[in-house]
């Protein structure tokens, strides 16, 4: 496993995509593929491709390709989707119901099991078929449920306290849509989710393309 | 304005950042800061600030440090979020519902003034205070309004056929969240949010850290 933690940050964001389009051959019943048509699927180098695959393991045979079966369930272990995580969504709005009902990330392999809100209004209302607790909840919740993420799709003066609690609460990793950076404790993993960011980016792209 | 189309992606992306950090340091009336000081805001080092910003112009003084309304001021013209771009959202589920509704994005000069959907059940209730028309009414409206960014919330399956009516229709940008990539002609902006790529990530860093 040590050899895994010098994988770069753009490698290992490039697998989720490697899944995405091997899930696409698959649900066209390719069996294999070779590196120059997989390299044209993703938009980049074939050299590239085999780089990326190596820092993991051995993939693909010379003359052969990539088995995509087989790539695709390397790649699953490799980034966990058969762990089966735990999630749970602080903030019932419509990103939290959004995360929560979305189908795309439960089939990675997250399941969504609480929501959380301060919103008396809420409590006791249901997202899919999940009921809504008061936030005064979470911390028995989590540790009876061992959950590994929450979600926080709070706004952004609550978050830092939040993401603080969540880690004395024993979280594993926070999903954070808020227009913050988080500074906690190395061993929390964080993935942030500006949305506001992403639609600035591309109004830059936008003026200079 | 040549110049700028060789400023790197890395760097681009970090300019939101940067507005993101000024702004709070705006909120708590603080006038200037030095390098020193916003670097370790930023979680970057001193000289790649000085790199970042030299992109754009001159900002910083020796001995003074940055004036933070200034700079400030100058990254969100960069940025464009003066411009005053207008959005239309493709897609009334809660993603659709999450964008229209963002004050966040709003403050950032995106105004969502259009959502679209082919559910009939939807057509004429609203989001905020705009209302929800048919799909069939979205090349008049783009074509009437000068719609510069489509946001599509649409399932996968449908977001590359709507994707390259957009293009014809004369949209500049396409912020698209759906899991598939989009192959389309060079001059149109394209900026992903794949949530469950992210979630992914986040997944990958618990397993390794």
């Amino acid at each position: 496993m040590n050899s895994r933690k010098e994988v770069s940050e753009a490698v290992i964001r490039r697998l989720p995509k490697y899944l995405r389009c091997l899930g696409e051959l698959k649900s066209k019943k390719v069996l294999r593929i070779s590196s120059k048509e997989l390299s044209e699927r993703m938009s980049l180098t074939a050299s590239q491709i085999r780089q990326d695959l190596s820092c993991f393991g051995e993939f693909g045979q010379q003359g052969y390709g990539y088995n995509i079966e087989y790539l695709n369930e390397s790649i699953s272990k490799i980034l966990g989707t058969y762990n089966g995580f735990k999630v749970i969504v602080i903030g019932a709005g419509n990103m939290g119901t959004a995360i929560t009902k979305s189908d795309r990330i439960k089939n990675r392999g997250f399941n969504v099991v609480g929501i959380f809100d301060n919103n008396k209004d809420l409590i006791g209302t249901t997202i899919g078929n999940i009921k809504i607790q008061h936030i005064d909840k979470v911390k028995e919740f989590i540790k009876s449920n061992k959950i590994d993420i929450a979600a926080l799709t709070i706004p952004k003066e609550q978050t830092e306290k939040i993401a603080e609690k969540m880690v004395t609460y024993g979280i594993k990793g926070l999903w954070n849509f808020s227009a913050i950076e988080l500074k906690l404790p190395e061993h929390i993993a964080i993935e942030n989710v500006h949305l506001s960011d992403s639609i600035m980016v591309l109004g830059y792209k936008i003026n200079n393309e």
